[in-house]
């Protein structure tokens, strides 16, 4: 393998980096999904909360990219914007792709908690 | 005045994202000044913390600009990176520019620390 | 007016960033309008359309802030997707904060446009 | 596998949005890298580069992931972008991290490039 920027980073902040990215790709392409699902998969306060996701996942995902000493803080927002977010794709029961993205959500959560934990 | 979906935000949100903005316009252009003068200035944990200052005030602007009821959490994290780097700013005493970056910092991290309080 | 990083960027630019930033904002804060509405407000091609408007224009923005000497090429992809946002929002005749929004893109696309040819 | 949003992305797409994330991973994860190195791999042109090129990626990866009909464009963008920074950090000969740093950039250029001529 390569010798690369990203072979030096703590592997337990590489798995978290890894968490962030999914759940940041997840959230995002279940957008359209839900926008097109109409009804409560597109009412304003779950888009809200899958952009919401996204976004700070790209933030936390970020801070340790940069090798950032302040990503603790970051990632405890991201713990519970995830675990936020997964409860609400909990609501649309039999439905697999909602099911995925609590699913990627919940990954995440725990392990932003794990890290806002150790870096406090 | 037009009527602009901006204009039904809250007046108290509405300062604190053009807070948000504003800091994160100062810190991004500060970069550049940073890393010409190099030395103390262009050191990583000077850069990074620039960097990861207009990364989360941007965060914390969209969270409000969608209208998330989850901002209060990521501006409690935006008022403290703010706090830091305006801390760091603060220890290249006589540099106008650097002066004027840590102001930006402080009435974010003001602003930012004030909703934290009240969405919390 | 204290001396500042962003004081030292060109009037030009200086005027650029403030439309990309503005169009980042009102495409942002008007995703909530459209969802509540619902309908045609809150179709998939017409939410993403505001989406990409927001995010290209951040990009944009970020680009000129840190001084890149790249961002003719970005401004020329956010001229493009600010016209065809100005364009889809233009439909909602009568609809007074879909009209400011199209106004914002169409400023936006304007002065994007002339960086671009002016840094092609 | 489960199915999720990002399964029905697709199969071109997807590559090209892992390209996309990979890059933007491998440009952040090299600026501190850079920073701790000082002297020429700490200049203004060339750190600024490497944020643009990790910007730009992430840009184009989040118009893919929303199913944006627009992305051909960003992807332009992109690849030019990449295009640079590749040529930027293929002068640090000897070097095994801005090599790497290169490959990916390349890589990335290569796959939105092929993006932009498919959605011209």
């Amino acid at each position: 393998m390569p010798r690369t920027a990203m072979n030096v980073i703590d592997p337990a902040v590489r798995r978290c980096i890894d968490e962030c990215v999914r759940c940041h790709e997840v959230c995002l392409s279940t957008l359209p999904y839900c926008l097109e699902q109409g009804g409560r998969h597109a009412e304003e306060a779950h888009v809200t909360l899958l952009l919401d996701c996204a976004n700070i996942c790209q933030t936390a995902a970020d801070f340790m990219l940069r090798g950032s000493d302040e990503h603790g803080r970051v990632c405890a927002a991201c713990a519970a914007l995830c675990q936020r977010c997964a409860e609400d794709c909990d609501q649309f029961a039999g439905d697999e792709v909602m099911h995925a993205c609590a699913e990627s959500c919940r990954h995440c959560a725990d392990s932003c908690g794990e890290m806002a934990t150790a870096h406090a």
